[in-house]
């Protein structure tokens, strides 16, 4: 589990507005990770951990993509992996192990990890 | 498809700091709907018909529950149900359809809707 915050601080409003696109994966089946949570008040080193997870995610075997966004304390993260075992090695890789374990005790006031086998996708031009 | 914004506007700040929970749903297996959009810059209705479709989902059978946020103009919305059939049954309601396809000529940008099948599911407690 890990949420990908858009954390971006440097960048400038034009530049965030032309990040910001929906994704499109390759063809099912592969695996999403449906991480939602809510916050605590406590910050310490948060965005700079979310920020660095990202980066380690991105880099690991499998690894498809993630969409995240936050509203009114609810913070939802989707990562998309091709495999469930891709997913599963994500989770234990060490440092982010570490990661979890602070967000357990000092991040998160609640959180849910859902495991899924996506089916089917479709986008704006396919129902 | 569609999303469901937190748009209470009429509730206190503390009411909904309240009402933000993380949904713990039943055991898998059972369906998610991660549906992932940008917007367009008009609302012109958009809110009202959010609230309306969140009415109506919740009223559908089969529906357990469904998870909103939405930042930096990426929004994500999960709906979960008993079965794809009852997924699908959503999808296919008259008033819904309609708001489909306003959605699609006018309130979204882009994206992207993934049927998924929650094969496991854990939270804070239990890894």
């Amino acid at each position: 589990m890990w949420d990908f915050p858009r954390s971006d601080n440097t960048s400038t409003a034009f530049q965030r507005e032309q990040a910001i696109t929906v994704l499109h994966t390759v063809e099912p089946p592969y695996v999403a990770v449906i991480f939602t949570s809510t916050r605590t008040d406590t910050d310490d080193g948060y965005d700079r951990t979310a920020q660095r997870m990202s980066q380690l995610a991105a880099r690991q075997p499998g690894y498809l993509g993630h969409e995240s966004a936050r509203s009114d304390g609810l913070g939802i993260t989707v990562s998309y992996w091709a495999t469930e075992a891709d997913a599963q090695n994500w989770k234990l890789v060490s440092e982010h192990r570490i990661a979890q374990d602070r967000g357990r005790d000092t991040w998160y006031r609640d959180y849910s990890v859902r495991i899924a086998v996506v089916t089917r996708a479709y986008g704006m031009d396919r129902r």
